[in-house]
């Protein structure tokens, strides 16, 4: 295992993908208040709300409130998610932290049905999202390509489909601080993370890549794994495993990796997080409470072994 | 990923350690019943119940109702558990395929809850009971080493803990089929798994080693990965991730790694497992009917991914 890295990053998308997938109805106040008890455990990034459709997106008819109501802590990057320029305005106006993010799907059908784009309209509508950026002094990028493993209309996803996604948003954001390949239906394996990333990596060897992952069938942490093997050193993460996207075509799936299971996962293997794994297995019991049923999250049911 | 093995056996925990985990009162029909359809996904070695002290593990009781019940299917191993030579005498009554089983255990705390006997103790009971196993004619014998990564009252387990015990065993049992390292309390993780089975090796390079696995923590199937990482092909996994053990100390913990769930991380990585993925998905939902509660095995929930 000696590509590990001696350090990663894990960003938080509880609050905005975990409470996208949940009925609507929890309450702004719960929503900061989990956010508030992340920001606590050591996170640095954490994905707070998305600035998409409200009609589309009940759960997230409430970002701007989100927002408003946050006391941002030093050090702590309060994202949001967007996938155009009105979404961006709207992030905009708010004291969220703003990277320019910028999206492209390898599934031409799942970016229809999650973007409302075509393949030539994302492209489009992404290197339009540029100006705006430009305009509000935003210099860091986060790329990210969805259905990067498979898809639930398309099936199986061809590497030669990601390649054509990250050069597309290559040719609009020249140096991203991270391309993320994203799980979006969780059907990665180990071998396909292994294959997708020494393919990229043969094209792009320099390219910062992270991994969005979710643990729809069980393999999940494997996946990490195995991405923390090639030397993989962030990953977006939920916690208590929150999550799913309910435009994946799959309501029974679970959710997004787990949070403070991967942490503890890096922590035992010396892989420092900068996390303090008992303040998010108190987070990830909030997030249960909040949302009012069991989350499939493990480490938070067991605690830490004893030493 | 070079020393993947081509092809893994999976042992089904599911009826004896699962069910032992839940309260009293499953119907011996019920547990004869998912037997029969684990038996039909093509699993060949399957756990049917404990012959141990029906006082201190109730929902054993009915073991040899259980046996009795079996419609035997050819090829598949119908095994069973003792800890001693009584509980061998009851096994042997039974239809039940006999396995000359040896345990030991890394953490003497723990053998002493579970078995109610210290390590010399231990040591003597198992060697007696070669005594019994010749006198059945048993010739295949497997070798367990219980807590061989932690232990909730010992805590962390020294390698050197395991090799001693792994040294009593093969003082017992010259060539057992597969010794297996059990993660009894679910701390094991990629690092401890490495660590250990290079450790073991460098004493027993030809010792064929098997994987005893939970998933308390979530990082179980990353566990599992290190295994066939370095060569290992044999596991012992429970449907559904049905399981704990009620002597380990931590009520709250989660169960054992999922069947179904291993057999799809091998089967997508080009692992031979002989497992018919979707009667073991059926076999999981019925295991969660007879239960009357959600388990934690993700697989069942999601389906195999689209094509």
């Amino acid at each position: 295992m000696s590509d590990l890295p001696t350090r990663v990053r894990i960003c938080e998308e509880g609050p905005r993908e975990g409470f996208q997938s949940e009925p609507v109805g929890i309450a702004t106040q719960d929503k900061v208040a989990l956010i508030d008890a992340l920001a606590q455990s050591g996170l640095r990034d954490i994905a707070c709300c998305s600035f998409v459709d409200t009609t589309r997106v009940p759960q997230m008819a409430d970002a701007e409130a989100i927002a408003a109501g946050l006391t941002k802590r030093d050090g702590v990057h309060y994202t949001g998610l967007w996938l155009n320029r009105a979404g961006f305005q709207r992030a905009r106006a708010t004291k969220l932290d703003l990277t320019g993010l910028v999206v492209s799907s390898a599934s031409e059908t799942f970016g229809i049905r999650n973007n409302n784009r075509d393949r030539a309209g994302m492209q489009t509508s992404q290197a339009t999202l540029m100006t705006d950026y430009r305009d509000a002094g935003v210099d860091v990028f986060s790329a990210y390509v969805f259905t990067a493993f498979g898809c639930n209309f398309e099936g199986a996803i061809a590497p030669a489909l990601v390649m054509r996604a990250i050069e597309g948003l290559l040719q609009i954001v020249e140096n991203p601080e991270v391309v993320y390949l994203c799980d979006t239906i969780g059907s990665a394996t180990p071998s396909s993370v292994e294959r997708l990333v020494a393919e990229v990596r043969s094209r792009w060897p320099d390219l910062p890549l992270g991994l969005h992952l979710h643990d729809t069938r069980g393999v999940g942490m494997a996946n990490a794994l195995v991405g923390l093997q090639l030397g993989i050193a962030r990953f977006d993460t939920s916690i208590g495993g929150l999550g799913g996207c309910p435009f994946a075509g799959n309501a029974a799936a679970a959710g997004n990796l787990c949070t403070e299971d991967l942490a503890y996962l890096c922590e035992e293997m010396g892989i420092e997080t900068g996390l303090d794994l008992n303040a998010l297995i108190e987070a990830a019991k909030m997030a249960e409470r909040i949302v009012g049923h069991a989350l499939p999250g493990k480490l938070k049911q067991a605690g830490l072994p004893v030493a």
